[in-house]
């Protein structure tokens, strides 16, 4: 029998270094599937259905969510984002894990559906790193920053609901933390049964 | 507040190979504490007190057991053998993490007492190289081969009682997969509640 794959639900905020860790995931485990998200945003110049985004009509989106076909969904200032269930559940079925990227909110809700899914939370070292990363970006203004920066205070308070909390100090050392945590769902023992069956009944 | 070490159990069958893998996890992580065990066989010629027993006589044997002063106590022909609390408890309320090395019977009494426990069985790939492994000593007989082999598959049995399952075939494999859960285990949300705290009330 096929085992099933795991379902890695991430977050982190704005600031937590959150998507360079995840490009740095994927390098080194290539079999990882990533969930892309669907929105009602229209695309952006020279944004291509390749990427992280499949773009669909707001109609077509509130069909999905009547249907039952997201994992979780949100709206953010006027447009509607939203992890499909299909991608997920098939991949998982095919024994593939899955890393879902989602806000605080996203994860409540996929963690409700599927209680079985590993939440991480992607972490800035501390205050004070994190409001010169939100800072760096330079082109923003000190209001924006700060508007910024308590949005992102505002996830990490919520970060005791995850599994595991990896601090994003050294990138290396996050990508290896992050690394280990996938690597041990995959040894967990009801992912071995089949294995100690055929040991003790060859 | 300083955080409380972790305590892992491993435990595997005489063909595991898990003495060479425990003695490579050390290697990769030298703060990790090993439990010595407490033991009333007559030390050997050659056997010191440094190694990984601590020689007691029957009677001390039988009052550490009647002070609950052992996480689990085991008579095997004749002689006794048991891991001391005192030292697991001293070096988790350090900070540092404990591994005690057990048989499956061990492993289930300190799964009573510390719930908290984390435990791993290290298994032979196959059933093939768990004979040949068992053989492979070479100054057994056929019998003294047939009974190990059967103790060994009685103990892969329980492997299911255990959190995760480890299998054996290439030892660098082997190593990185207890030292990711190892590390995995130090990355769980209640480990980081006192750093959460602190970047949210700076």
């Amino acid at each position: 029998m096929l085992n099933k794959g795991s379902l890695f639900i991430i977050s982190g905020p704005s600031g937590s270094g959150k998507d360079t860790v995840l490009a740095e995931v994927f390098k080194r485990c290539p079999e990882l599937k990533f969930s892309i998200s669907t929105i009602t945003r229209p695309m952006r110049e020279g944004e291509t259905e390749n990427g992280k985004y499949r773009f669909v009509s707001v109609e077509k989106f509130k069909e999905m969510i009547e249907n039952d076909m997201l994992l979780e969904h949100n709206n953010f200032v006027g447009n509607y984002y939203g992890t499909p269930k299909q991608y997920v559940v098939d991949n998982l079925n095919s024994g593939f894990d899955v890393i879902v990227e989602v806000d605080v909110n996203g994860a409540k809700q996929i963690r409700e559906k599927m209680p079985e899914a590993t939440s991480i939370f992607i972490c800035p070292p501390s205050f004070e790193v994190l409001k010169s990363r939100l800072s760096a970006r330079g082109t923003d203004s000190a209001e924006a920053v700060e508007k910024r920066l308590n949005a992102s205070l505002g996830e990490i308070k919520r970060a005791t609901e995850y599994d595991y909390i990896v601090v994003n100090d050294k990138l290396e050392n996050t990508v290896d933390d992050v690394v280990a945590i996938i690597k041990t769902v995959g040894l967990k023992t009801q992912k071995h049964l089949d294995f100690i069956d055929k040991i003790i009944n060859r």
